[in-house]
């Protein structure tokens, strides 16, 4: 029914009996929320079997980041996707769902590894500056899972956005034959985003947090209500009134296929905000048309 | 027998006729001489079908090299390539060779084009000092190449030793599941190993190029001759003696395995050099084993 794999070789003999069938892909490092879940629920529906993949990625936390203490949690991940399994009726169902859980760092990189994948122009901007070298670890992994794992589709979540736009980019410049599938931020009662970084927050954080959300609901409403040129000049005054404070590491309106700064011909932009508290940095992304006159 | 491809589109249709035979890659940036050849050769001797591929890739050339200038020579490789299918008795056989000549970069890289596959461990020495990004350049166009080509097995010949390293590398890295399949140097009858620059050397030029096998070939006798520690001084005063003067770009002995400064339980290193005249940078590299005591 569910399947643990914890090593490369278990996978590929894994892998290899669905050869004939459709596979779906839900990458993770694990610690599982509502969000996950929602990708791996719709893999679950559109193929016969899907692969959630749990790796705690060394190559995408920068030097002072939290990679030793990033939750690992695969017990309980794994008691949640076998009761998404269960409720949704797949038990008796030809549908089958594995873990791909690496049990170490060398069952992905190979001693000696030194392949990078990059995508400069995407990877430049908003997340990419305070955190350099996190796309590249994110390419490079997401590469070598792909590789693995074989996947007709591959499912991202939208929080991510910029991570998803590099993603699906490298996909078509490198020609590799999968269809990757966008799906929406899940959030909390409250607004906030999932992430598994929310249990860092102390309970004034968290309080504290719902700006993000708000804000980048403030500037969708100014958009929403007003013609272009006008809206940006609102929307700029916002934005640079929440910037005085430092907590907001960044708060950009941006294109959404190419992350520039919305020209003339621009008909959807992302609202893009990082938001830290204490130690923790949260992101959230809306997405909004421009109105033309 | 020979089929000339000029798109992509046209390159994929062709393949997929292909999809159950075993294939061969020989890529290329044509202007072929007879190390080209004989990659061919090699290639069409082990694999139903061969695939030559011609493609004078910008990103591998920096700032200020010959990519404009390079030859462009597509009428007499198709020539070469058509009397070598014919002088290896294959006109009969059930052997096929294709040309795949993209007519424009736009069949290799996409407008908006943004990725690159790097390996700087291997790339940051020897050659890519003097050329920033060359290897970057060359490791994303094979690796695009083979998503296209989808070759069993792919020839690469050792006179770019370093390419080969890198390429071998990136294999290994990404799990790509291509055999590559390194090949002699060839070289003309005064030693000078082929490459489609030899041909912007003057008369004058082309003499003192053969300072570059011979200085090889110096410390090849060196290294062969004495015992490890022994050889080591020996050659060491050789290479100073000869990095006296600028024509070399660099000349250097190291493990054969990573590029690294030969150490104990280094078996087989590799003496590189790259010597310029006039515009013209050549390189070259000859392998010998180490003799400890």
């Amino acid at each position: 029914m569910i399947e643990i794999l914890r090593t490369t070789k278990q996978f590929e003999i894994f892998r290899k009996i669905y050869d004939e069938k459709s596979v779906g892909f839900v990458p993770t490092m694990g610690n599982l929320h509502k969000g996950h879940l929602s990708l791996a629920k719709e893999s679950l529906r559109n193929n016969d079997l899907t692969i959630v993949s749990i790796f705690v990625n060394p190559k995408q936390f920068c030097p002072g980041e939290d990679y030793e203490k990033y939750p690992r949690t695969l017990g309980e991940d794994t008691a949640q996707l076998k009761e998404l399994f269960r409720s949704e009726n797949l038990m008796n169902s030809e549908k089958r769902l594995a873990i791909f859980a690496p049990e170490s760092i060398l069952e992905i990189y190979s001693p000696g590894f030194s392949t990078v994948i990059s995508l400069p122009m995407l990877s430049n901007k908003l997340c990419g500056l305070n955190r350099p070298g996190h796309f590249d670890g994110v390419s490079t992994v997401v590469f070598s899972l792909f590789s693995l794992v074989r996947p007709h589709k591959a499912y991202f979540g939208q929080k991510d956005y910029q991570q998803y736009l590099i993603i699906k980019k490298m996909i078509e410049d490198l020609r590799l034959n999968i269809q990757i599938v966008p799906m929406p931020i899940k959030r909390d009662n409250d607004d906030l985003a999932y992430s598994s970084r929310n249990q860092y927050l102390s309970k004034e954080e968290r309080i504290d947090a719902l700006e993000l959300p708000r804000t980048l609901s403030e500037i969708k409403n100014i958009i929403k209500t007003n013609i272009w040129p006008v809206a940006k000049v609102k929307m700029d005054a916002l934005v640079n009134e929440k910037l005085a404070n430092k907590k907001w590491e960044y708060l950009k309106v941006l294109d959404l296929v190419n992350l520039e700064e919305p020209q003339e011909g621009t008909y959807t932009v992302g609202i893009f905000g990082s938001l830290k508290l204490g130690n923790t940095r949260l992101i959230d992304n809306k997405l909004v048309e421009i109105k033309y006159a």
